[in-house]
């Protein structure tokens, strides 16, 4: 079991008031409704007020609005979801890894592993390779030849790395991720593909999370870049020469097409797509499941989805769409012809009055 | 080659009824049209009448309303579908996998692996970990600490199960599956993202198949809950929290984004997303490509896909759409004005009349 | 670094007019920015005109039309685009791989490894699969039992190729490509789904790229089949039974269901959608994030994107897409109305004509 915290003591750490009983003993988080009189919740959203009253949380933690809105005790933060993340991550550190290399690890001439380093069964580490201190790397990673890994990053099983990319501090990669793989580069030549060889590299900031099965190509030619504090959610695919500013966040699923220039503070939908060669700007936010088919210059909440309804219904309606030029047009129309009506109705009516 | 059964076996043991020659020996299932005679194919669907008349098939599996629409020696069921099904995994067992461990594989302390179950080349079994009876893990599988998998699982290489999930029996779980990676949890604090510790599990019933390079990640609190009998295609998503309820067949590259609640018997379509927090019934069925952006509480069938065209037809459309609401006010303007004009129109006839 | 060739050897090689100074020496490539003297770079794109104005490139590659585009060294060519492909190939050849099998990995009775292949390390080979000469089969893939892969093949960390496939010559496969997983084929019966094994093989021809973690199955009994030249980017699903014709390429995320056949010389966008049992025929173009629903028999280019707009205006524009048919309607109901106002209107001119 986690080690048990007095509320007090999480308030020394990370600010805060604490109200109510500052004594209370907390050694996990959970939420209100599954939350026992060990535990620490928290109440972000004003849906949940039913089970705030009836949780048997030990400890609460809410924004100041909501200071009195339990008798639990409590602290009462400026962000709480922010606090709760902090809590949480005090109460649930990572496991610690054993220092050193796993007797069925293969490492390459010339890799240097610092000694705090733990590389675990059946990782392989290419020729030239650097993995910081206290990096974790998982089993059966495969880091490429001459690819430097900072300090304290946490590799999930089966991360690919490969050779000559630059990842800072602090990584995170879940299991299946990519990094590295050559970019979609081909030339068509008398009826056939040839290849373009893929020599840019994939540069990868400090505070970086890589998703399950998130796969990252390397530059054709200049570097593919993610910067710190990134994070990328599962089965993301960032194509070659892709530029992914600072503290952006991208969903599941999503798409980004090569040499797209992401800005900083960006949140990607789920399952969305940036096309090739585009440019957003800072703090754009786009929809899930949208394709963003030309820059943006503005930062602000961009959206393309179709709405759903009952197929019937749907098909009824979509059909439409391959004529909506020709509604258009007919509208078009419509307002000249009643324009025209409107003019002889006038001309009547003044003929009228001149009688 | 596979051991050939009497069309009377077959019948004798998944029911049906054989007409023609009881004694024809089958040792395979194949279509129609690629079928040799000591084959046994099916006809499931009328378009096939042609492949019908002209097969070399041995024998014939079909319905009751087609019980006479070939010569052929044949069974005939109410569901020749699942009656094909069932004969072929007669025909096409898993192949047998020799028990115990391989030697290069790595066993956590206290992992517990029944003595049916092996375990191949350059798998890691985490620490405490159970593997049930008859359970076959493939070459290079990862299963993390303390983390249960049931009897007559079969993992294809590379999956990675991470610590303690909760998985019952007959998994099959295909090549690059990830599952109890942590979901996309992150709070935003002075301009940087927080890590929220994903602390729940994976917890899978009976009878799941998972398909290759789709993730599954663990819950952030409470856990990701997979009920019994739910077929997974290749390339999907489940974020956290996530609950999909039993015998639900989700197509390839579907996403299903955090805490959504998927009932039972849906069927999700290709590429199709369903957004956060949403409820979907029993039997609902999702098109292909649609992005579900509200609960559907009533079943049936739901789509939102864009028809497609010839590019050109496609640009001239849809630029109408970014106007579709100022079209639509159009048409109510024009549909006030031509009330307007006829009841002048009424208002001249009926002055006419009067004169 | 690599070893520097004239201009002069290269056009020896390639062919193309050299323009300038022949006896410059090159030992990279690189773009028109970022070029240095012993680099040479290319110009396809007008856009980059000032780039070629100010690049410190060795020598540039560019068409006949721009032969005077610059004072440079340089190389004239009709497709400058694959001349640059070629020279990068010939700057960057893949690193060599030593002969022979690493001792961590795993080989099956009966395999039989070409004695100039390379097999790396934690690598399980199946029993009887084949690996043809010059293949590099890197370090953690599983090729399946009675498998077999031309010469020449390049696979990357953690591919999967399943039991009794077929691949011809010249493969690259990037990590996490799975090959010859289950097709997802399943049958109801009494309410739970039966598995319906999946017999049929994947059967690649010479000269296919397969990007990373994108995912091919096999087929249900027939065989899936790839084509020679096809190019799949990372992240592709394509389902059992498909076939892909030759020289097809297709960009990531895109998703290809089952039975579908593509014809040869297609370019499928990003994230396209092609549903089961459709036809493409030959030279068709599919737009990024297009869900193609039925098949295709005229060459040409095909599109059916929602256009994005602000998340405001969307959502206004959207609403109306629910009631377009009633749209349509009121427009056809107008067109009505207004004849009738207009046959009226022509009644009375010619009432008073006649008066």
């Amino acid at each position: 079991m986690n080690i048990p915290y007095r509320l007090a003591d999480i308030a020394a750490q990370f600010g805060g008031r604490v109200l109510g009983d500052a004594e209370v003993r907390i050694s996990q988080i959970a939420t209100l409704e599954n939350a026992q009189p060990n535990h620490i919740s928290f109440f972000t959203n004003s849906k949940y007020r039913t089970q705030l009253a009836s949780t048997c949380a030990g400890a609460v933690i809410l924004g100041e609005a909501d200071a009195d809105a339990t008798d639990l005790s409590r602290i009462v933060s400026d962000n709480p979801y922010a606090y709760f993340a902090k809590v949480s991550a005090l109460l649930n550190p990572f496991p610690e890894a054993k220092p050193g290399v796993h007797p069925s690890a293969v490492v390459g001439a010339g890799a240097k592993i610092d000694a705090t380093a733990s590389i675990a069964a059946m990782v392989v580490i290419g020729e030239g390779a650097t993995i910081g201190a206290h990096s974790v790397i998982g089993e059966g990673c495969c880091i490429g030849a001459n690819t430097a890994i900072g300090s304290c990053a946490r590799l999930y099983p089966r991360v690919v790395i490969y050779h000559g990319c630059v990842i800072g501090d602090n990584l995170i990669a879940h299991s299946g991720a990519v990094i590295g793989s050559d970019g979609f580069g081909i030339a068509i030549d008398e009826g056939r593909w040839i290849k373009i060889p893929q020599i840019g590299r994939v540069v990868i900031g400090n505070d970086v999370e890589i998703g399950a099965n998130t796969t990252i190509d390397r530059g054709a030619l200049d570097d593919t870049v993610i910067e710190n504090g990134v994070k990328l959610d599962n089965q993301i695919q960032i194509a070659h020469n892709v530029h992914i500013g600072a503290h952006t966040a991208i969903a599941g699923c999503a798409g980004i097409a090569g040499s797209a220039v992401i800005g900083r503070y960006c949140l990607i939908g789920g399952g969305a797509r940036i096309l090739g060669h585009l440019q957003l700007t800072d703090h754009v936010e786009i929809a899930a499941h949208t394709l963003v088919g030309k820059s943006i210059r503005e930062a602000g909440s961009y959206a393309a989805i179709f709405p759903f309804s009952k197929t019937g219904d749907w098909r009824k309606n979509a059909v439409h769409l391959r004529h909506l030029d020709d509604l258009a047009k007919r509208i078009k129309a419509l307002e000249q012809e009643i324009k025209t009506l409107n003019s002889e109705s006038l001309k009547r009516q003044s003929l009228k009055r001149q009688n």
